[in-house]
């Protein structure tokens, strides 16, 4: 049995992410984590899980969550979390951190996109980044996982065979993407205030959002090209679900055909990446850990899709996915 | 040409008046208030009205508003409201309130409900309650009127023709209500966030709605009887639209025809009350000052069915038709 | 391994159901069928099982199935049902029955409210009505489970405790229903059209559902006493998601207190009804198999909710925890 | 008073129509058309204007149309819509065209996307498209206007000042577009069900779309370039709305500030365009006749929004206010 903290138990993705927990053989859940002061029961904080778990949210120091857990789940904000995670990792822990803090490689892109120094600059680099279907062997065994961000997830799985076939140009690619709301969080704010949010549809963070290096280093650096991907988030009106719908320059005669069998060649094995040969609906994909991925060729260009629940594949789920790769448990465990 | 004044109107109330006064030949728009200290145009506040009315919010006293406006209409919560209210009053304007405050005819009432002592409690009794089809002669010409809240105006004129006729038991009538999220206000709350209301419905208020003293009261005065209703609301994952199911004990022989009888020969000549023989739909409402109501009679029980937009009839509109009155206009000027 | 075959698997409660026996580790999922002539691949019908089961939809003849499943599910049309399942009986086959045929036990009283004669009258009066917390012990071993409807579910668990315990009259009791409109089917019609659907309430079969002699039946016999109860279903627009309000009188000095103890008491050990302090929410138990039960006194009245997933308590997930039972496996398992 | 006839008066688009038309002060509806057999009362049709309208849809001859109507608003579809107008036209009606018919200027163009032979080749070159910010002086005193489809009028507004300026490359434009589900009409299907569309978002038509070759035609002619533009469309859970964004290389060193400049240039006397400095949503323009755009330079792209509701601006709003401009009315009339 492995043991298990959750840090910052209070928003979706931790929600999620007990709900899969709960359903994994091997493990435990015996802390949650709040930087508040009362000690809600997790069932208040949670009420779908109510009778499912009987533990209480505190405020633990790290060494306390060191004594009880083996491995943590990281759901702190930026900066907050690489400052705990250096301490749990030192103290021996595992931990897979759902921040962006340990996704970029770069302090100082980091402090450009993030606005704040890096606690714990030094692991940066060395730390793996959390998609398996890119980096599976550096994930088995790993001591820290940086698990990946929802937008990043499904525009890398869509794009990143593409581009190391040589399929697609690397610049000059757009990536619009759509999200339901549970993406943006839960604390609630006069945009995503239900009669605001709902039967509205508004893009937002335009040429700001900082998924946009975490997608550029990681296509780069997987594909060994150089992009600078224009990336266009937008709120839809419902809980879950995530698409982008990439465009990128064809290289040459690529067909729809021919681009879909460099998707299926490379995800054949995925057991959680189905490239379609229709098209795909967030729905498809919402409550699992699947990610859809297709392609269809337009002109000049190809027009790539995938979509995934942001809050299993793009936080949660993902995150089982690398923790059962890190103790080398069947990949899919809890995940189906 | 009346020159009009609106108290708080950062609100969705607030945003739907201003819908439908820019429509109306006879009104001015002159004053809009806010109680904080920064003046946003109208624009930032409600975007969808951008490029409509060049005004900007201020922060003003009464005796301001006193001398820009003939007739304020007033957005502010109650007790805050009634306070400016008598002032303005007193200084010649006439006021259509939205707030609870002049609704009710009895100050300990009032305080049981509202938890506040009234700060006008001598024009409670007198001021009419602004329901045109129950009470039309007494708002023509006055100078205060009490707007209805939203739940009573679809119970109470589902309701009262049945009561008055004694077709209905006056004791233990049932009034299950269902509202669209709008009727929760614009302030963003934890239970009111996109991911939170969204694919939920759930239950509020059970026996403590302040809207069941006002419903008792205008259904017993007005049919001279003395009911004691059981009102449950519940907030429905939609923008606006107000359904209204109440149970009433049937008196005597009555079917379903001929409490459809009841309801036509009283809304024979009202021009936003709907006898519908099928069932209602608030669709069918939204977004106009209609109210749609049907009758079924099922065994010993009369099943009552009130349909608004919660934002037109059950506020803005409402207001507008009292409006209307007051002055002699049309009564649906601007309503149609 | 139980080898299991279903019914009728194209609509909603088919694919719940293959969902939820994916993640069960003793049975084996071997034949669905369709009366359709085509052959579709179960990721054609169902998208988002893609990957997660490799058979296809088939017209079958009755001995084929008996030949291929040891215990069948079966999702048909009312009459059709029980045509098809008296042979499977017949044939050596255990079944849970979605449909309404063996849930009534008067032919008389069924044909009245389905307009049918029953194909299998005889077995009508011997089958257990599968709502475990009432039938558990009946539903043990047992050949033939009528699986209950969605709206029974909710509305018995929530009054039959305290009917029981003569706390609520049980004449004039009346149920106002709410139910997301994945309840309504999967077949497209006018009224679920989205853009009729959406941002839309309304009542339907007001008087005339047929979930109310099944409610009445269960309610009479199961506590000893005569309902005549008031049912009203509307719909609400959202997927997932069923609340049932219902309001009663109380008999004598009962207080919120003494009436959440007589369900507290009764459900105490009960996996699946979670009985609540505060007011329920659809979405708590939105994908789950939990029913939300809470009661308030109200002046005269006690107003009861019940709240399940109608897909999953309400419908397949009731069936899995029927099919444990019938079987002697752990009755949570593929359901937490 | 100019006598209105509307052809196809069964969907949202027509139901819109008469809702501004009924608040037009020039014009009498006198027929509406439908080629069903059974004559429906608009209150039927269109529960929601039950009291504001007292007429039939009746199953007329063109010449029967010809006798009532001075002017005739088509909703048909395309190819029956072309074989109808043509003979109005004939008759002297002046017509408003909401299908595709008159939209493109060359029938093998037509033909090669539609899939059927025009039926009124000779008009086609010759009909003015009914963007009034683009064509203004030519739709007065027509007789025979086309109506935009919805996704040209809002990715046309946002990109046609933009070309026209040189401020953006014409080649490899990207319309990644977003619709309510309204934009897909009224007939029930499968994919429009409300629990396969609700909480779903899809792309379709991807590169087949017809509104294709409607955007580079007007685009082309208008800004005097030409154009190749990649098109894709998506499905949003929402009934209304609808918003383009589009991505374009950008020429010179061109910011945000001058491109927002070129906009507020072309846009500052425009009644219904709305250049605005924020982010669009799309909430914000629904139920109105304006379209809001704005644009943000992103490294080396243009990123550009339009947002107008599909039913308003994209259908019916547009229609009144070309018919205000044939008739020489204010052109904002009915439109406020």
């Amino acid at each position: 049995m492995i043991r298990i903290a959750i840090l910052g138990a209070t928003g979706y993705t931790a929600r999620e992410l007990l709900g899969l927990l709960l359903r994994h053989p091997e493990v435990e859940v015996r802390a949650l984590t709040t930087r508040q002061e009362t000690q809600p029961h997790v069932a208040e904080v949670h009420p779908s899980l109510r009778g499912r778990l009987d533990l209480k949210l505190e405020n633990l120091t790290t060494a306390e969550v060191a004594k009880r857990a083996d491995c943590v789940f990281g759901c702190l904000p930026h900066a907050a979390s690489a400052a705990v995670i250096s301490e749990l990792l030192d103290a021996g822990c595992r931990v897979v951190d759902f921040s962006a803090d340990y996704r970029l490689d770069d302090p100082q892109v980091y402090t450009k996109w993030y606005q704040v120094e890096h606690p714990d600059p030094d692991r940066m680099p060395k730390t793996v980044y959390g998609l398996p279907e890119l980096f599976r062997e550096s994930i088995r065994g790993a001591h820290l996982v940086a698990n990946p961000g929802c937008y990043p997830t499904a525009a890398i799985l869509a794009l990143a065979p593409l581009l190391k076939a040589g399929a697609i140009a690397p610049r000059g690619i757009v990536i619009d993407a759509k999200s339901g709301v549970t993406g943006a969080g839960r604390s609630p704010k006069a945009n995503l205030h239900f009669p605001e949010a709902n039967e509205n549809l508004t893009p937002y963070g335009v040429g700001e959002h900082r998924h946009t290096p975490e997608i550029d280093l990681i296509l780069s650096k997987w594909a060994a090209v150089e992009t600078n991907v224009v990336f266009t988030p937008h709120l839809i009106p419902m809980d879950r679900g995530e698409l982008i719908t990439a465009y990128a320059d064809i290289t040459a005669e690529w067909s729809t055909e021919t681009l879909l069998e460099i998707l299926q060649d490379y995800y054949a094995d995925e057991p959680f990446v189905r490239v379609i040969e229709g098209l795909p609906g967030t729905k498809q994909v919402a409550n699992t850990n699947f990610c859809d991925v297709t392609v269809r060729q337009v002109g000049d260009k190809a027009v790539v899709f995938g979509a995934i629940d942001n809050l299993i594949k793009g936080a949660s789920g993902a995150a089982v996915q690398n923790f059962n790769l890190m103790y080398d448990f069947p990949e899919t465990t809890a995940l189906l």
